[in-house]
């Protein structure tokens, strides 16, 4: 390995022109593997992206067993299959027209599924009411996101609307804000104390914000991605108080909601601690809260079901909202299906349930075994500094790279990490993205794993990295 | 039954605030169905929208068996499944990433299935070439659509894009246009002519377009939605001709594509009879062209899956374009998947085929014998005219509303086909759509019937329109 030969210009044309060159280097790769050209690994590994299935982990088999029997109905003849997925396969097309899954359903969702996860979230809220109404189903959380915030920003303005995001942020959400002409005002979690969100720092950004447009929104990603922190219920009370002072309409992404390690940590969404805070506050901050099937231990990304609760919004606006979610041809009736599933899992007594809790629990301790050995890996690597993973899908360890790695990369115009990405991809086939996509603090560095992964899978990773980084950290030191 | 009864205040509120009235109304019928407050009719009859399933066709095995194994690989080894259904599965599993559908894929899809729909596109237009990478698989046409909408669209211009849409058009098209801030510019069809295309129409209006916006695109429906009819390859020969002339963006919406009967009817792609137009031409005009596994006798609106296909863009353009299509997240991977089965269906020799061909043979049958009987309870009923469906899913006929019942319509501030389809609704449990919401000449009135159902739910709507049709005319003579 040398890091002088100059990968750099292998993809300076391509990075520079916006495309995902480590993606499409990952895909070449594979491909010069198939043909017998590579030798020295003999496939990539992908932790680039929050993909239970790609890590290597199994589909729930309730959920497939459902879905299989909506899709071919003769299996409900079948006596392999448990009584509850048929008795649930057959409620399930009962509500869907012509009672085929294969028809147009109304745009914002199944009503009887928009029951089910109003339902959920009542339970999962101890009590505070959730109307189905209230509700809007669409092709994942993240086309959700996109029409709430095609309603939020106003292109005509003469004025841009501004979005309040914080660093680091997911790369996708940034492009998607940048598409739809929102002015994107950076506010910064605090690494040091585990990606903390600190009031102060959003009150920072808002006032610099205000100079150049006109703030209407807060994003919020908790539990959060890349970072993998959450929430106390201090800090989204205080975050609540504040988007009322300033009158900004709060997202709050919580597609990683089930998504929690450790005893001492539990989820609050932003609806509970809203409901809590007295009548001024819970009944005029408006809210619109994500989830979606893709995270969580189902991890079911390819079928493409997410939805949005709205919460005390201007009835004009409402309005305004329900005729967006209505113009848009309705979501895929499998991932709406499969909101159903997640949002009523078997219960204890059905037959389902022992294997259903068996293998939610077996990935639970799976992804928990891997933040172990993460911890313990990083921890004897010299250079790499990383906040506890609480929640969600990923690590987001800081690099802390030798003088002349820096000035390599700079020479080369490109960003360290991603550089170093780069090199890590190409000398070891092991795939995760740079903190520069992400947004970092002006000089510090990362790299985003995803953790949710068989632990074979891992330990290989782990070990592809570890030998790349000692060597890295040598060349340049 | 009295027609002076006033179910406009009814629905008045509602018709104003823009929301859908006749479903809502219907929704409600089906409640009060439920509860018993019904007698005259036990079920409401929906021919509202483009939905095989929903009009009781039986999705084609095939598809479901290969769809079902993909969600539950226990199947494969699963003896009553043909061994054909089981190695497409097998296939398609291998091309997506963990072997499960429950993965993200590349945002426009899984490379192999866009080359399958490349092969498919090439075979069709007998041998013009097609290339997997102008093609972009989204969440069905529909939303392939809305992203080339927002590259053709400029929000920042002082003058709007203009796009040129054919009247009658399909209602949430309008209304998408609307949304996206587009000028919308009106051709008329020679409803006489069988809904014939004619340039000079097209000419007037794009004169009359730019004294106030900048037209960039010519959106065409063939087959047509709710027309019923289809170009001859001469009509698609002139369009062309003027795009080119009149360098507008060609947006071919051809997903009625499968759907022809009559043997004297044959289907030509814009993109076929573009490239046989002379190299000035065939390499200059941009298209887009759209398809879906909705439409066909599949009919599987429900799983979301759709493609375009780009023909001659301007590299930048196509940039952007590429662009466009990768912010936004992956399609459902089961829509993608029956894209494939779409595009490479069962071949003769294989296990699946018999079946198959039988099913999709007695699908087109049903149409065409709806279709027959269609038009002999039309000729039957007084002041209804109907042109020849040709292909596509509906018909469009002509209402010739007594002078007295346009009055009627006028007092209550309603369109007349509108109030036509309330009361059709309200007394017989039919639901079509008026002609006000596609667009129709001045004083022309027409109603949209699905044709693509069960014959006896064919036979049981022409029953319900025919009484209430004699009824109405009686009381309106
Ligand atoms: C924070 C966050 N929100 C939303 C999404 C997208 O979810 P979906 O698949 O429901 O669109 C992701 C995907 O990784 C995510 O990390
Ligand atoms: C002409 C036309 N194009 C597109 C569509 C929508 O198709 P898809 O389900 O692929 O979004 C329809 C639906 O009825 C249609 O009639």
């Amino acid at each position: 390995m040398s890091f002088m030969k100059d990968i750099s210009l292998l993809v300076k044309n391509n990075f520079l022109s916006g495309i995902d060159v480590l993606s499409r280097r990952a895909a070449q790769i594979t491909v010069e593997i198939q043909q017998g050209e590579r030798t020295n690994y003999n496939k990539v590994l992908d932790l680039s992206s929050g993909d239970l299935h790609r890590g290597g982990i199994k589909p729930i088999t309730f959920v497939r067993q459902v879905l299989a029997a909506c899709f071919y109905p003769a299996l409900l003849e079948d006596d392999s299959l448990p009584l509850d997925v048929k008795q649930r396969a057959k409620i399930l097309l009962s509500e869907c027209d012509g009672g085929s899954i294969g028809s147009y359903t109304d745009s914002s969702g199944i009503a009887k599924i928009k029951l089910c996860v109003s339902q959920y979230i009542t339970r999962r809220d101890g009590g505070v009411p959730s109307s189905p109404d209230n509700i809007f189903i669409k092709s994942g959380s993240q086309t959700a996101l996109m029409i709430m915030l095609k309603l939020l920003i106003r292109s005509k303005d003469s004025c841009q609307t501004g979005v309040l995001i914080p660093v680091p942020t997911y790369a996708s959400f940034t492009l998607a804000l940048e598409e739809q002409g929102a002015a994107i005002i950076p506010y910064h979690l605090c690494e040091e104390q585990g990606w903390t969100l600190h009031v102060e720092e959003l009150r920072k950004a808002l006032l610099t914000g205000r100079k150049t447009c006109n703030p209407v929104a807060l994003y919020i990603c908790n539990p959060g991605n890349p970072t993998g922190h959450i929430q106390s219920r201090k800090s989204i009370e205080e975050v609540i108080r504040f988007a009322a002072e300033e009158r900004l309409f709060i997202l709050a992404d919580e597609v990683y909601q089930s998504c929690v390690y450790g005893d001492d940590t539990e989820f609050y969404s932003y609806k509970k601690v809203l409901s809590e805070m007295g009548s001024t506050i819970s009944s005029t901050v408006e809210l619109a809260s994500f989830n979606s099937v893709s995270k969580g231990f189902m991890g079911e990304c390819g079928l493409r079901g997410g939805y949005v609760e709205l919460v005390n919004l201007d009835p004009a606006v409402r309005e305004y909202a329900q005729r967006l979610f209505s113009t848009r041809s309705c979501p895929p009736v499998i991932g709406q299906i499969a909101l159903d599933l997640m949002a009523d899992p078997p219960k204890p007594g059905d037959p389902s349930f022992p294997t259903f809790s068996e293998e939610a629990q077996s990935i639970k301790n799976m992804i928990c075994k891997n933040t172990g050995r993460i911890q313990e890996v990083f921890s004897e690597l010299p250079g790499i500094s990383c906040q506890p993973l609480k929640a969600g899908f990923f690590v987001f360890p800081c690099l802390h790279f030798p003088p002349k790695a820096i000035k390599w990369a700079k020479k080369r115009q490109m960003e360290p990490d991603m550089l170093y990405c780069l090199h890590l991809l190409e000398e070891t086939g092991l795939h995760v993205r740079p903190g520069c996509e992400y947004g970092q603090r002006k000089d510090s560095h990362h790299i985003r794993l995803f953790v949710a992964t068989q632990q074979d899978i891992m330990e290989d990773a782990l070990q592809r990295l570890k030998t790349f980084h000692m060597r890295f950290m040598k060349e340049f030191s």
